[in-house]
């Protein structure tokens, strides 16, 4: 990701625009025949720009298409000063910085796109594994009921099946040409706009929008928002695995790895390093994104700080919730799983866990409100006596008079009580594969 | 809006599910058949509810559903002792609090969605009203060159129909049931949490998600996002008004009324006060979104803080988007439109917004480096003389060299000089056309 | 707080600037001497003053300073029509509408600093009672080294302290009187303007700016961000108790009570519903207070959107703080703690929580890159055996060649490796003093 | 500032840290005495440390002062084996990486305050100068009343004189050392942890603080809103500017340059571009500020993803405020103004904007209510009929019953309609002055 949002990279895309532009002009009879070629030839970044140089003069010139343009001009006339006078014919700064911009999110969404599908896979496969394997449910920061550690695996896919689908619209959206010269007429092209507009797309391999949209920044504040959903949706399976990965809890581990996680100081830590590199993408991409939102009131034609606060927060953001990714695949591929750490939290609380299950089959018998009555004041009497819950109850006639030993015992199996679980995993893991099948992974 | 979010909305849509609940439990046999009709019949808010107490009571319970479920189980109770044990059944209080906010966000939508119609079938109007009319188009708020008023309303519609796209698809990831139990297992229903489940989602008419989504939040924030999307392309449009509003600029006005925009002091004053609105609007929501985006990460099964911090957030939100809305259509359905004013602006530089019009010209013989030169030379002229511009062409023998004084006069023509801009108009209002008709608009 | 910024406050607080400048208008000989009793006398809101129709004009008139000088105007005038001429004389409507907002601040700013004081004087007893209660301090989430409580506690009160700090720099900033008339000019009121001014400021007790305010909005943003610190700080405190909270660790409580935190299905359950409201204001205020901040740069004399913008955020960020700082209240009164819960989970790591200690005791022989080698090796050992670590330093060599039984014994002692904890204790509790002496606490 | 922020500063700033720290061990005689000359002489990043490695560490090991020391030892223990032995003696990675950054932000605030103290200086000149300057003031977007171009530049740097206000406080509570060792204890300093903390922060000339505030991370997030609170105040500035030199408005220009401002289109162009990059960061400023105050929540003794959210949003937000302030200095230090195009705006109206003066005039006989309406009548038939105003009013009965010619005349002379702003200037240069003179400047 660093690669695609680099300078060079940036300078890169916005030469393929004016290479793909000399090549649509060419063909709409716009320009000379051999324009294209000859701009074509000049817009490789090589070692021919001095990215320096450009970047000075983008600061006073106030963006960096205009001493490119002009590198760009004087390099095509050095071989061709014919072709010189066609270099960004009809465009403005604006059309070249937002479509480079474009394609570099286009670079971008591909790489996320394939890291996604591989957590996703992973997690399908986590899933299915786990999908037996009993671990305590807590809500609130407490314990609350059983539940089974691949229920939370499927949790995690589930929602990033969501950003998969999201990534789609947002694709279509997005990866738009733009193109409309000075001010969003095509002025300079006379009758041509709209021919050379859809050349110019059908080259750069990118939608062409109804119109240009040099102050309706929807699109990337959309793009923001987007990479926001997903970067939350990482965050939340670092916070699962960091509260897991706790020294009191230890039901699962980041992978391990020599100089991975140690502390300069304390020689026995392990710190889950992943975890803390995806939860502060996930405390710093929100406020980026709302930067976005908030430029989204542009004026005029085309506006003055709104757009120029993009340039550098869309490849932040980019940038930060790529690497989120990257270590969310470095989770999800060598989670250390503890099933039997899962087993002994589920033990922790002397079987109370299993309250709502004994007051479900005792409301079956006396209704709700008065089984939670029960319940709750058994629950109690364990929690400050210390004994063990099932035999609380079996000592309590309340509940001995609607239920038999047997069908206590069987209250306090974990397995027993985990409802719809394996069907929710199995809705989840059919509206993962489809599209993975497409995708042949 | 306000309605669709009072407080006393937000218990009639928590008593909606409640009621829902209880008749889809009947028809799958989890409780006995006279339940449904019971529950029902308490689940209206009336006056039977105390809403201060239940504020207070919610305070201390940490959530709303505690202290409704028990109002509501005692008024059931005072009817029908034996269903009063069936209140809530199977459900924990983020199943109908969640519940609760996405059937107010229905509603809220709905609301949003036929406003928005209303703008977008407004605006194409408008559009086909001033399609030609002249105006200048202004870059960096500085006037640039030649365009219609027309074009600049297609702008506005080009971006609301995305949002309209994105309302749909929001619609359907958000609008869904949440209904998990304790920790998102159902396991209190037993084998009949999945039936259930889609008999409740049928009676709401909402669609069933593949699991529950207690700890995954992307929905509420893919809403709130969509809304401050929506919120900043009104912002835009805002902007736009009051900066064309201006004393000095005045080419529209927002619609006069008695009473309106009027000041406590200065008796001359119109102030643009719809603008004021939306974009108060747009300065806030987009911190309320990101505060949904930073609470993704949330805890374990169910979380502590970022699900309690939407509470408020998205009523807010919605809020302030309807109120934008309503603001919008107040401008678009009354604004005052002065195409002579916009005439005069045009003349104002004394004809250099013509200069990129004479620039191509120029470069069509020249090539445009050249043509750039020369132009920016007779510009500087015009600017430090005080000259009209095409006084100045007439006089320069590099551009008498190339174009004869009709050409040169001609270039002064605003409306040749739109380039594809009726094309661009085309294709925004054939793409907000289809749904109008659907819609019957 | 909720009293502070109810609707009849506002308007009170409106009220009391047009009360006071009428006295200042008398007392300096602008209007004549009946008109500042007739003008207070009205200035009460009672049943004078009809809410409802108040906010109906506001929003047609854009705000709601119009109106209410229209109403009082008529109320003032019924009573005596010469005094109602000078009503509002020479200011403006932001004028009245920014006093109103730092009178109520003020109101808020008294309240906060209230608790707040609670606040940090109950933690300075806390620690002091626990300044010798071992525990184990977590980084990154993980088991580090030992620690005490009151350190913990002090940590809190040490941020505590330097809120209560910047709410007295930003009392000095924020409670200035607003009144330059129509543009900042106080024109209208020809050579009497300062004198007016002054009059007014001391009439309200609040300090007279420099000049007038009307686009200059860092006040109001200064306030925002100094209430997201002090929310941050308390969040701070609701994030340890939370995680102390937790059923593995159970080192702390949440406060009892009949009704509080429980579970609508989990009859077990107690959950930190403080924690949760603290949480979830301090996930709310950062959004907020970078609305403010971004509306910083306000158009002209007086601006469009973004002073508009203040009007709800403000007050909505004073009731978040203000409940989180009561429920932080309640916890710090409240809380219950568990030593012997706090020296079990001490415990939990076999020991390995001394391999600090071990590896400082270890480097003053070898120095402290070999003895970091040694003891990680050691701590491998442990971990991977089950051993105790204790035993595997008594076992390994390298480490018995540099120490003996008895000083390895040692190692294991918590509080002898607390290092300046009773001195960082004492630093902070000493700061914490002198205020507390000064406001007789 | 790109300069205090580079990779290798960043660095050297650690490095810094740990030269003070041996420093400071042997002067408490913690250490042997060779070790704090053996120590510092390998703490210069020259060509010894390679950044790239260290970059690549730091991400496995989760931050960079785990590599940085391991290199660090090497280097010493190249020349000094024993002394490598005490390198980082009793700290911990966040000790050297926070206490690095503070250090980088005093030499940041260093530079902040120099150009600041530019900008205010030579506001204060400019004000001198154009304090009888006549403009129009302009509310809510509108023209309003007459005012003066000196008191609208005293409006900018009235705000710039808090924000050196801020500085100073900002400065005391942030520009601290951080030293508590693994977990805030310095226990592996046994009881020498105060004495060497003394020394460590004279040697760096830091502040020391009551305790370490490892995970108290309010003095960077205030950092952060100080920094928010000047760009914002930064933006006002661009913000009028850009207004005002809008084409139709043209009062100011931004400095003019070769290649400045130009478009690559058209060639009339001369864009505000120090004002879009000053808008830009004060659109970008906010969204950062709001993610440092959303992770002041962090874990107990130190956090997880909130602590590391900070390092590269720090630097950041400084180097736009930064940006900013240079871009700003660039303004007012070449700032091209025009008196006489401010006349011209004044007149745009027709003698509107002494709607408010002929109002006041004419309350001094009939009261403000009756005169508002007879102004606001007058004004409405000047604005229909497209008479000028002084021509109205002398028409108008009720008007003349009241006012004579000359009185009449009188109201519109801008510069007799200026109320107190030559005392508000006053008092707001006499605030400059003191600190100026202190400064020398």
């Amino acid at each position: 990701m660093d690669r695609v949002f680099s300078d060079s990279s940036r300078l890169q895309r916005m030469l393929d625009f004016e290479a793909a532009l000399a090549v649509a002009e060419t063909r709409i009879g716009v320009v000379p025949p051999a324009v294209a070629a000859a701009i074509s030839r000049a817009c490789r970044v090589d070692d021919q720009f001095d990215l320096d140089d450009l970047a000075r003069k983008a600061a006073s010139a106030g963006n960096l298409a205009i001493p490119m343009v002009k590198q760009l001009t004087e390099l095509v006339g050095r071989a061709n000063p014919e072709a010189a006078r066609y270099v960004h014919w009809g465009a403005t700064s604006q059309d070249v910085i937002d479509t480079g911009l474009v394609l570099q999110s286009r670079d971008a969404l591909n790489l996320i796109e394939g890291v996604l599908n591989r957590v996703c896979s992973r997690l399908a496969k986590l899933i299915e594994h786990y999908r037996h394997t009993p671990m305590v449910a807590r809500t609130w920061m407490m314990q609350a009921v059983p539940t089974l550690f691949g229920l939370k695996l499927a949790c995690w896919l589930d929602a990033l099946l969501r950003d998969r689908s999201r990534l789609q619209e947002v694709r279509g959206r997005v990866l738009v040409c733009q193109f409309g010269g000075a001010a969003g007429t095509l002025a300079s092209l006379g009758e041509k706009g709209i021919a050379v507009s859809e050349a110019l797309a059908a080259e750069l391999q990118l939608n062409l929008p109804a119109m240009p949209w040099h102050a309706q920044r929807d699109r990337m504040a959309e793009l923001g928002a987007f990479l926001a959903l997903l970067t939350g949706s990482l965050g939340k399976i670092a916070r699962d695995v960091s509260l897991q990965m706790q020294t009191e809890i230890r039901e699962v581990s980041e992978p391990a790895g020599e100089g991975r996680g140690g502390s300069s100081t304390m020689p026995q830590k392990r710190n889950p390093v992943a975890c803390a590199a995806i939860l502060a993408a996930s405390t710093r991409v929100p406020g980026l994104a709302s930067s976005l939102l908030s430029s989204l009131p542009q004026e005029h034609e085309r506006g003055l700080g709104g757009w120029q606060s993009e340039w550098e927060t869309v490849p932040e953001i980019f940038r930060l919730t790529a690497g989120a990714l990257d270590r969310s695949a470095e989770i999800v591929e060598g989670l250390e799983v503890h099933p039997s750490e899962m087993l002994r939290n589920l033990d922790l609380s002397h079987g109370l866990v299993f309250a709502e299950a004994a007051m479900m089959a005792l409301a079956a018998h006396v209704g709700k409100p008065e089984a939670h009555g029960i319940i709750e004041a058994a629950s109690h009497r364990a929690l400050t006596s210390g004994q063990n819950f099932r035999e609380v109850l079996l000592a309590d006639p309340l509940v001995t008079a609607q239920l038999d030993r047997d069908q206590i015992d069987r209250l306090f199996d974990p397995l027993r009580y985990t409802g719809s679980a394996q069907q929710f995993i199995d809705r989840v893991l059919s509206e993962s594969r489809p599209r993975m099948k497409e995708e042949g992974t």
